[in-house]
């Protein structure tokens, strides 16, 4: 038997019955070797999927073996990420990345293209469905980096457990709850924010232009969402620091080339070592990173 | 992070629970680098898929990425190969190529072998079990060649549906319906063909050797069928141009070298450009470019 | 169409709802080109899958696909095994191995141990939790090997009928069937025994310590268990050919790397022939050939 030099692995792990091709061609453009890939997984089968990751090499070669957990379902691939790092002890493990839906790889282009313009720590940003999986981490991210984050909501009861949420992973947040279903919320939430990131579902408006335009502080406008109409009225899908009004404003698809590049960089990470656990605050690292090289 | 080339990545969907070996065999020994199968697939299903092949690459790598679409249910295929072409837009869109067990590129070769021995322009051909999926693409391809048609069905009413589902194909078609189920039916249906094409299910008779012998006009006989008894009593299904009687005989093994050459060749063109759409007549013409070179 | 040169693919069916990471990281270590993995294989989808990797490549280069039996459930995988050597018919046919949960490499690794330092022909050898599919696999080969085999379970009558299935796989068999849920039980089980290997669940224990070291025959104790508490008290699943009381002991991982050893030179060899059919006596024939190497 000749001697089979080892191919990296990466075990994709996804909830939904198929399993997505986006993050399939993506892993291939990484250079991930092989892909093993899971639809329909549940949290029952994850141990003995990554214990056959864990157990087939050595431990000097572990690290060319990797676990993706992604899907459409951000909270199911939470919680298979979760059971994942359950499987490990000591230094038998494998390096593992969460992006289902690419939340963690948008939020992390968003905070990124945002800090270009505005000094992060003590900024004020208001995050429109700032409740839904995406904007959660949006501003998970900028709270960390010492931001006031406004958490946008239709509801201001939803808004407030989603401060809570965010505070369950980094307490020291300074959060603060908005209803922005009417214009006075909205006008409120806005008040004095620098930063507004549209987080929403696809093809809902969540700001209008003039409300946009009115504001004097705001200097950064980013709109996530990539099928029209746009979250951000008057922001287009291809904007990237475009200036529109006071601000200088991102589109989804402006974002995109950023989030791409750090969904590539954090997979080919993934076999550089064995221990990584990529979530959002590892996966901006990364992308900070990145700008700065 | 290493420059890596992309590779060659070919999506295969499947409505059988097991996405097809066989297609996948021919996809890798096509050349196909990257193979993501997926088995089970429903028409909800298709869009995410194919957005994940149309989002992840740029527009200048776009033809490095297809999708192919198999399994055993033709008309389940047929939804899926619609579902697959409405998510494009623009430029924004992959090739991709239908071959539901194997009808597209069986129906070609067989056209292609009796092509070999008779102008199709005026020829005169009998379908026997021509209102399947292989049959009516076989009637499909000759009618286009200028061939007048006959689909021979069991009943004379479904054979006329079939004629009306091929001229929505190809109005212009030359379609005649023939009840060949009564040895009375048979002999009309023969009457002045030069060509007879069995396309039915496997292990079913469809004219006896008699019958086929008793035509002075007939000059190429083609069974599709692999399994005995022969669609054709008295034709091997090894036969490849093989005389008997006045006609020059083909068996499924036959016409399965030129089939699979089809195949291949078509797979291999999808990563040519991202623009084509192989079905019946597409493939045709790959087959028809195969035999002129 | 470029001139494509043939991968070597390993077709993995397993009956688990998805199919083994573990299975699919020694595939790709041993050399197989490409996995076509399948999860939740039924009897029934069997022949269409075998089919494919028959039907596709020339007589010549049919000993470049092969098929891979794997998944947790030993006589699902049995059955499916059986599913697949019947599509074969004359030349026509692809190798293909058995090896669910490990259960073939395992035993035949266990068994190549004991014999580095018994001889098997005329020893005595007592198989603990003899009953399950690898204890029966483990009672095989020794019989084969012209061990006298004792079978120990929980009820003599289980014992009884497992010993009854092994004879018919090999009629010449010397089988005893053994209660060792008792202490005199085992006393009796294990007096005169040279050999003793425990085959149980993980986590259970099946002999006491005393009663290891209170026998004077015994030279050789090996545990399969990886789970604490081991299924021979006192052997620690790092032992291989570790000195206790009278017995050179062996753990489960201290067998562990003879068994990934035979399972990589086993998919290795399914690449040089079409006619393979690995089950256990064939898989420790290739494991007796590379320690005898």
């Amino acid at each position: 038997m000749k001697n089979v030099s080892k191919s990296t692995i990466l075990v994709q792990l996804d909830s939904d019955p198929q399993p997505s091709v986006f993050d399939s061609v993506v892993a291939v453009d990484s250079g991930a070797e092989q892909l093993f890939r899971h639809g329909g997984v549940t949290d029952a089968q994850v141990r003995d999927l990554v214990y056959g990751a864990m157990f087939t090499r050595g431990p000097d070669e572990l690290h060319r073996t990797a676990v993706f957990v992604g899907g459409s379902n951000v909270l199911a691939a939470e919680h298979l990420f979760a059971k994942v790092r359950e499987c490990f002890f000591g230094p038998m493990r494998v390096s593992v990345m969460l992006d289902p839906n690419g939340a963690n790889t948008t939020a992390a282009a968003a905070v990124l293209a945002a800090a270009r313009h505005v000094p992060l720590a003590g900024a004020t940003a208001l995050i429109l469905a700032g409740t839904g999986p995406v904007g959660q981490r949006v501003a998970r991210l900028l709270a960390r980096q010492g931001a006031a984050v406004r958490i946008g909501s239709r509801a201001r009861d939803r808004a407030s457990e989603a401060c809570g949420e965010i505070h369950s992973y980094f307490p020291e947040a300074k959060l603060q709850p908005h209803e922005t279903v009417t214009s006075a919320g909205r006008q409120a939430a806005l008040d004095g924010a620098e930063i507004v990131i549209a987080a929403g579902a696809p093809g809902v408006e969540l700001l209008a232009a003039s409300e946009r335009e009115a504001s004097s502080t705001l200097r950064v406008a980013i709109d996530l969402s990539a099928v029209p109409p746009a979250g951000l009225e008057g922001v287009d899908m291809h904007d990237k620091a475009q200036q529109r009004g006071n601000a200088l404003c991102y589109g989804a698809l402006g974002v995109g080339g950023a989030k791409m590049k750090i969904h590539k960089s954090a997979l080919a990470q993934l076999f550089t070592r064995n221990d990584l656990a990529l979530d959002a605050e590892e996966i901006y690292a990364i992308g900070a990173a990145l700008e700065s090289a």
